[in-house]
């Protein structure tokens, strides 16, 4: 008999976007005549820069042809493209990552969702509250969170980011073996200072744990005394992967490209206690699961890095970041503690009331989506999460409508 | 401490074709005057559609700009898209497949190698020997393996594919609670007749086991009696995954898209017999894990049914095995029992002689790149595989320096 796994029977079945989705196409059925703003999913709405739509273009002539025409590519991906990233994203910026470290893929949330394959199914996992539910649900599968318990997974380490804390994970009372760590913040937006990533390093280190960094928002930082990756920091390379994207960097939601870095000297541990390489492991997983990215979309993420595309990339997030300045600005007016915003495209806002309670007031009141933080674990509620993917004119529209509304 | 995974120091380290290429590598420092020929690894030669390279066009274009720009995708892929595999797959060929069965993805090696993480850790996995590794290194990744003693493994039921059984698989001799079948074959190039594959499915039925139905290189298919889907079989809906890819049929090695079709109707069971929707689970895998296929890649396959798309692909596989007839003739000509080549991209030659020693006489002698049987299982000694991706001249010259060097 073809059993199933049964840990699948712990997920929760109401994924928060479904649940969200679900909540809109009702209101519309009602009130057919709102226009719908939506900030709540963080998908990206500007078009491809100009450099990448060249290099697409131009690759797809060269699969026309005999002579350049491309089969199976490296599963991890082109040298042109994983030298570009260790010279642009880490030498550049003093992180020693060479390019054999870098494994292209065909997105930050597959990598983040398989990277613990590699790991045993009895290892204690920390995660943020709030958090992205894709490292919850991918241990929920793999077993290792136990059962649920009315607002929390029985095994699962819970690290609350809330007001208290500034909205930053602090070290965990009990001894933990893989931490998640996501810095620009999705959902809260805040981030994590080099002082921080340092104590979480040490941390690591001294208990032979792992960190999975990521930095999918990594493109949104501003301020420079910030780390934009985990190997700026001294330490980093023996205990930490990291997770980057081009999703929300260059507009690649639709395209599919990202990458992870995995340092050769990055270790995990057998049952007897000696060292096992986690990049020689991610390679035995990736050559065997996985086939490499879209050769176009390559050409298409390695134009990013030319004198063109950065300034293109830059222009595309500016203008989110923009975005995101005036929703904060608004929401503060009206009296409301907000996070993010600054140097991350999501903005964090202190509802006080229950989120999906706050979520359907706005939806209803002004046709505006946003995501309710309860969605995102129990720290999450009494906060909803409002996205700068937007267009000027369409955010700008949003705001209106909230300060009609919301304005006491 | 994070410990790994230990079921990895189970994965026999030398993989097939990296250890082709180590001695191919030398052979081309000892001889660098030689021109190589290679007809080892499965990879397409020939340049993309006309129809597939007009629609990847028009889709980049659609990315630049704003009106037409798409961002994320549903996981599962395009309506556009599954709508056309379900109606000219699957319908046609009188095989009731719906467009919501039918799960987008960018190989058939990822679906493959993902697919039996839905599946309890403990369940018995039944593969043909000699058998495409992906099917077993994901499971001896997942545990269900055992040991490696020698020449297998410990937990894995192998169905013998020798001459005696015309290179087919015969049903196990102890139950089985999955089965990879792969027609028409990777590596021997046989097929499986509609009674062969009945008796599979009544198989599966009367023991509630789930066959995994690899159709990967359904396209070379030109005999009418064979059966191009599982799904043409009856019974086939409540106890059948299969896979399908783009990667041969239309050459898409290189940019990435296949499918995988789950039948609502298809169950598994839970610790407590009670039936578990393989398509309710799989959905929530995708959704979590994966974030869809590449736009303008899948409205590259979506053009392969187009009246101009459907044409250039048969060209494109009639051209192939036109090559695959052309490596049988000279082979049986030489005196090798051959299968495979006529509904097969892939020649599967009786050597006789061990299979590493055939593969390094003929690349000593032509310059020629073979795959050793053995390296896809015991079953394979005294095999090697020849596939006929190339281009007709060089297939032609290969052939030529085979006739001068084995005929006696």
């Amino acid at each position: 008999m073809i059993r199933v796994n049964p840990h699948y029977a712990q997920l929760q079945t109401s994924y928060l976007f479904a649940d969200i989705e679900r909540r809109v196409r009702a209101f519309q059925q009602r009130r057919p005549e709102v226009d719908l703003i939506r900030l709540g999913i963080g998908d990206v709405t500007e078009p491809l820069p100009q450099a990448c739509i060249e290099a697409l273009h131009k690759a797809v002539d060269e699969m026309a042809t005999a002579s350049h025409f491309r089969g199976y590519g490296p599963e991890q991906g082109y040298d042109f493209l994983r030298e570009a990233i260790a010279l642009s994203d880490f030498q550049a910026r003093g992180a020693q990552i060479s390019a054999d470290e870098v494994f292209v893929s065909d997105g930050a949330k597959c990598d983040v969702g398989n990277i613990q394959e590699l790991f045993a199914a009895d290892v204690r996992v920390a995660i943020s509250d709030p958090v992205y539910p894709v490292y919850v649900d991918t241990n929920v599968m793999a077993g290792r969170s136990g059962a649920w318990l009315q607002n929390h997974y029985q095994n699962l380490v819970y690290l609350p980011c809330t007001a208290a804390t500034g909205y930053a994970p602090q070290l965990p009372d009990k001894p933990v073996d893989v931490i998640y760590l996501c810095s620009p913040n999705n959902p809260t937006g805040a981030t994590l200072t080099r002082a921080q990533l340092q104590q979480w390093v040490d941390y690591a280190a001294a208990h032979k744990a792992l960190i999975l960094f990521d930095a999918a928002y990594e493109a949104f930082i501003r301020d420079d005394a910030l780390p934009h990756s985990i190997y700026e920091i001294p330490g980093a390379r023996e205990v930490a992967i990291e997770f980057r994207s081009y999703s929300k960097t260059a507009g690649f939601t639709g395209l599919r490209c990202a990458y992870t870095v995995i340092p050769k000297t990055c270790m995990g541990w057998d049952g007897d206690g000696r060292p096992v390489s986690l990049h020689a492991l991610w390679s035995r997983r990736q050559t065997t699961k996985f086939n490499g990215v879209s050769y176009p979309v390559q050409r298409a993420a390695k134009a990013i890095y030319s004198p063109a595309g950065q300034q293109q990339v830059r222009t595309l997030s500016d203008g989110y970041l923009a975005n995101a300045q005036r929703i904060r600005d608004a929401f503060q007016a009206l009296g409301h503690t907000c996070t993010g915003g600054d140097n991350s495209p999501y903005i964090w806002v202190h509802t006080g009331s229950d989120a999906w309670e706050f979520f359907d007031m706005l939806l209803e009141k002004t046709g505006v989506v946003c995501t309710p933080g309860a969605g995102f674990g129990r720290c999450g509620q009494g906060h909803v999460r409002i996205s700068a993917f937007n267009s000027a004119a369409q955010v700008d529209a949003a705001l209106q409508r909230i300060r009609a509304v919301l304005q006491t």
